[in-house]
């Protein structure tokens, strides 16, 4: 893969990206000019069709981060007087409950085990002992772990329910197949710089268009409001407020290396070779992964930190750092864990380095944990 | 200047960068990578210095547009019984109106005139009319027709009568002298996309730390809180959620080169150099501009369109950007007007060559506006 010579960046977003990806920032662009517009309209037009809802849906884009776009969904799907139920197995689910309470939205968390996925069985069980709720919000690939949640068996219950669906596929678009045809959804949230592979500044919003007609009014807030940026878009072709024009060109870029490389399946299939070579490779070294394999999503994976006392995160973060890649911390707060990101326009080749560079770090350190390893130190 | 051979962008943001500040943009940055942050912490302190706010106030950086940090402001610093005025003689005042309204904040209107800058006079009559006003939202330069409002005035009187004072500086920060020590202020609002002549994609809140400090739970927004995102970075050194990292690395290298410049005093001379000889070289193509030269800002100017039946804003547009030039339409509702920037990596070398462009495009048009042409036509 052609990159510029930075170190690499093994976290769930920014992630590495290519050469062609940042080289599209080499202009400046006119938000009212025709040229520029036109790469949004396609944009959006792609971003539909990668999840199949031609027809059905539509791509609000929305400044800021990920985060701005989950805000901007719950705000403008949810209405003032719904009430969110929220299967909450990671940090990403309690960023939306924080969502929900600061907007005063009310909502119900359903508490999962953070290593294990939710059920949609303990999804119904919630809807049935509280009819008022109606929707669901539901993180795909939950990132502070890793999990895969089951969203088609979750979609189509809150279909069969009629409950709204609101889905954070931050970390999954694009990777991992999401299809509006069989998983239907009210709205689903990504951005620029996950598994699309292109630089932070932007999210998008892929709404059902009747939920979205219906949305007027319901945001709290002038800047998130996506039934305003989506009205005036139609109208007029451009963003209501200076887009991050840099980071759009960057994206459209991305987009186009993404369907070249064969879309969501040969992304996916890329990402999928990162993850086994990357577990594979820290077996050897004596790394275990927080998670069971059939509840790992290959995005992300959380490995135990060893249970040395000569092991810190900073140490070991800044060895391997020294060494050309950039790991990422734990987000679970009962044990001591690190993570290793798949995604990023990286491939085998750099999962096999890294794990070189995290052995080299570690012998360094004076840290063994290959079996046996105990017994021949003392 | 150097630059790449894009078009040159003659609007007030997203604007002409230097080719310097676009090949930042080149690499990749971890969000949680001490080197990223470092840049983070040494642009809110430069940022600091150029009001001179140093020990009074602190800059929080905001994702997304502009008006993103314009809505951050207003929430957190007027609390939610505050009631706000705002002096209106243009586009960006009716912006923070409508940011009221959204936000269910009080709000008073004071009309001005869209050719006119507000007056003290006319605001402190407004305020004893109203004692249960607590806040001015005061635009400084108004982008919509080009007046600049008169700053130090109106702060010194906010001063004196105790009142908060939000200024929306995105189109004046760098370019026209803010003195935090003699023009008090709560906060100051500005973007990177603008004089500093970064790309756009974040916004930042110059603070009064005394006010940052009492704003804990006024925000309606969780992506949108000033507080929150201060407090996270002052423990953290990071960024609550992912900033975009490629537009504040670039941020940092244009920052670089305003300060290699000489800072605001000569970026501003430079801007003024490029808006008199953009005026100079218009008047003798027979163009006026909407504002007298007293009240005008060297930021933006606004010309009347021709009063000719072949004139029409979109060729008259794409002519222009044939030749390289990227013009601006007219924000005002009553009088036909285009708008042309003297902001971004550009000097009177282009302004000169846009004049000379527009004068090719008016004789294309079969346009002439020159004193006696009208006669010499008939
Ligand atoms: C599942 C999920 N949701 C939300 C976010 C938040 O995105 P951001 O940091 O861009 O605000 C992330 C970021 O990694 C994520 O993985
Ligand atoms: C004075 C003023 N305020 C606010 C804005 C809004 O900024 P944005 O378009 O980045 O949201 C602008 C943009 O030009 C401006 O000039």
């Amino acid at each position: 893969m052609i990159r510029g010579n930075d170190p690499i960046l093994l976290t769930p977003g920014p992630l590495t990206t290519s050469l062609a990806t940042k080289q599209a920032m080499l202009r400046d662009w006119g938000s009212w000019d025709a040229t520029f517009n036109a790469i949004t309209g396609s944009l959006c037009e792609d971003l539909v069709r990668i999840v199949h809802g031609e027809g059905t849906h539509v791509c609000v884009p929305m400044q800021g981060s990920g985060t701005f776009a989950v805000e901007a969904a719950i705000a403008n799907v949810v209405p003032r007087e719904g009430k969110v139920l929220v299967p909450q197995n990671g940090a990403y689910c309690q960023r939306i409950l924080k969502i929900c309470k600061v907007l005063g939205r009310e909502h119900v968390e359903l508490p999962v085990p953070e290593d294990q996925p939710a059920t949609p069985a303990a999804i119904e069980a919630a809807l049935a002992r509280d009819p008022s709720i109606t929707h669901v919000a539901q993180v795909h690939c939950e990132t502070g772990a890793g999990v895969l949640n089951p969203l088609p068996e979750i979609a189509a219950l809150c279909a069969r329910l009629g409950k709204g669906l609101i889905v954070d596929a931050m970390s999954s678009f694009g990777a991992i197949p999401i299809d509006a045809r069989t998983m239907p959804f009210d709205a689903l949230v990504a951005a620029t710089g996950k598994c699309i592979e292109g630089v932070p500044g932007m999210g998008f919003v892929l709404m059902r268009k009747t939920v979205l007609e219906g949305c007027q009014g319901n945001s709290h807030s002038l800047a998130l409001d996506l039934y305003d940026q989506y009205s005036y878009m139609q109208k007029t072709t451009q963003w209501r407020f200076t887009p991050p024009t840099h980071v759009v060109a960057a994206f459209r870029a991305a987009l186009d290396q993404f369907l070249e490389e064969g879309g969501q399946p040969v992304r996916g299939a890329r990402y999928r070779r990162n993850y086994e070579t990357l577990v594979r490779g820290m077996a050897e070294l004596g790394f275990r992964p927080f998670l069971s394999p059939d509840v790992q999503a290959p995005i992300i994976v959380t490995f135990h930190a060893p249970a040395d006392a000569r092991y810190d995160f900073r140490t070991f973060y800044e060895k391997v750092r020294a060494r050309g890649y950039i790991l990422y911390p734990g987000k679970l707060t009962r044990v001591e864990t690190f993570r290793v990101g798949c995604i990023g326009a990286i491939d085998d080749n750099e999962m096999r380095n890294v794990v070189t560079a995290i052995g080299e770090a570690l012998r360094e350190m004076g840290i063994d944990m290959r079996p046996g390893a105990l017994v021949r130190a003392a």
